[in-house]
């Protein structure tokens, strides 16, 4: 569900006489989506996505969130892209939230990964770290190492109800990724997606071939080392349902990423740990979710075991050979 | 939350193959609707909604609610239109269930009423009625009276927990609708709606002033009293969130449905009966869905007491003037 606030049409119409987008034709609430509420929304001049931000999101980060939007885009990513008012202003209120109209992206996230959705997504996110290249403003990662002793720490008393011994091997793991993780400055960094999970990836076909039309959902984007973003999607891209890690799809991911932007030999000696990193953030905050959302609440709760096995995989694959690289 | 049912992008292409509907461009869940899953479809052709009926829909029913849904179209009204494949079947399978693609109807439901909508409203409504005149096949009313008190009855052990005194109010409250109900052959019969709530109708402004630009969501669709179709609207278009009963939308609904399909006297006279009967119905699916449905459902449940107030108003208010006509 991914519609938590409601939009009165007087809101609504008051909103969209701010911009220059024509006249409303249709509005509609979009399912996907979990942290803020999504509209797409059509008007004579086209169709858009009408963003609320809800309170997960910090508002005061939002313009750099839609300053990096602008930046990726007129640096040739396809991504969303804020549209400004009469005032020159894309971030304005609507029904008590921040709120946001952005370009609508075409495409279709894949259910079912195929290797051939691999080699695209690798150059695609080789193409979002160029793009950012430019962007000078910093946001740290607010789920980066420093976040997750504490994580792990607000999930003690409940975690251990999930699964017997997890909060131990989860003590053990994390004291392991911090002692390996890269020093400042080791590594090359940059604006990275830190999120980016095929439902934040759209594909068309082209004669059976899927290209990537667009990447969507930049609220978790942040400053922070480039390799990271590829462990991310090595974690969410490569593993079957029967939790196998299809090192296809891995290979497939790092040749097409590293034919737009080379790796370098550090990034990728640090490719084992940062997987390991990467799978114990989603690990942890769904952990946190999970022994924090009330039963009833009208929210997906995703199964923090699924990435005990990945940490647990790439606690044994250590070489980045064992990953694709 | 209305995606119930994932559909693979195998499965959508296959599905899509057997329609000269153009190339896929995008597919995104659509948050609107209870029922069923619906997708926002868009191809090279133009915009589409894709439904997967899911269990409350009988699949036997879906050719009368989707032949019905073609003959309204065909008859001038604004309304979803079942696209059919090249082998001119519009209901198929898709994920394993029945699945079908309408056309997209432009507009924007109304989050807050006003007066101005309940004209277009009444119009549109007798536009359906004198529109379904020529659809000879009858689909008998499950939720109609023969069906209020085997619910209620359902209702009976765990109802009295909701308020203390609701069955006692309802099984007297029934028996005094069922006893004035009027008898077969007494009003006309038609094609109605059943369930033309404000989610149900969309509208586009011109200048300001609303317009209904299509109806949707038929899937309660059946053979009964025209005028019930009418009380149904009473009861969900008239009432302010203090409870109020607001006459001068009643009175718009009234008179702009009149103007297009004239009520009679005996029609007239038997509103106020109708009108209770409407609100005991949804009184009673929802004390329904209340008691059943487990808290941690990913559904909302809604309030059944809010139709025991109208229930409450309409068994004072009894002649046709104190409703508006």
């Amino acid at each position: 569900m991914a519609v938590y606030t409601e939009v009165s049409d007087e809101a609504l119409r008051a909103f969209l006489a701010e911009y220059d987008i024509g006249a409303l034709l249709a509005f509609r609430g979009i399912a996907e989506g979990v942290e803020n509420s999504n509209y797409a929304l059509k008007t004579s001049a086209g169709d858009y996505v009408l963003t609320l931000y809800e309170k997960r999101v910090n508002p005061r980060e939002l313009p750099w969130f839609l300053g990096l939007m602008r930046h990726l885009v007129a640096h040739g990513l396809s991504a969303p892209e804020p549209v400004a008012g009469r005032d020159g202003q894309a971030l304005r209120e609507l029904a008590g939230r921040p709120a946001a109209i952005c370009t609508f992206l075409p495409g279709v996230w894949p259910r079912r990964i195929r290797p051939e959705h691999c080699g695209p997504l690798g150059a695609a996110l080789a193409g979002l770290h160029r793009a950012g290249q430019g962007f000078a403003e910093v946001r740290p990662n607010g789920l980066g190492p420093a976040a997750w002793a504490p994580l792990l720490d607000r999930c003690r008393a409940d975690g251990e109800a999930v699964q017997a011994g997890l909060i131990a091997e989860l003590d053990a793991a994390l004291a392991g990724i911090l002692a390996a993780w890269p020093v400042a400055g080791a590594l090359p960094v940059g604006q990275i997606h830190a999120d980016l999970f095929p439902d934040n990836v759209f594909f068309l076909e082209e004669g059976g071939t899927p290209r990537v039309s667009g990447l969507i959902d930049f609220y978790f984007a942040c400053t922070d080392l480039l390799a990271y973003d590829v462990a991310v999607c090595l974690n969410a891209w490569c593993f079957e349902a029967d939790r196998s890690f299809n090192v296809t799809k891995a290979r497939a991911i790092l040749r097409a990423y590293a034919a737009v932007r080379p790796l370098s030999e550090a990034e990728l000696a640090a490719l084992p740990v940062l997987c390991r990193g990467a799978a114990i953030r989603f690990l942890l905050t769904r952990l946190y979710d999970w022994v924090n959302t009330p039963p009833g609440a009208m929210v997906t709760r995703k199964d923090p075991l699924e990435y005990l096995h990945k940490l647990r995989f790439f606690g044994h694959a250590q070489s980045p050979e064992a990953l694709g690289a």
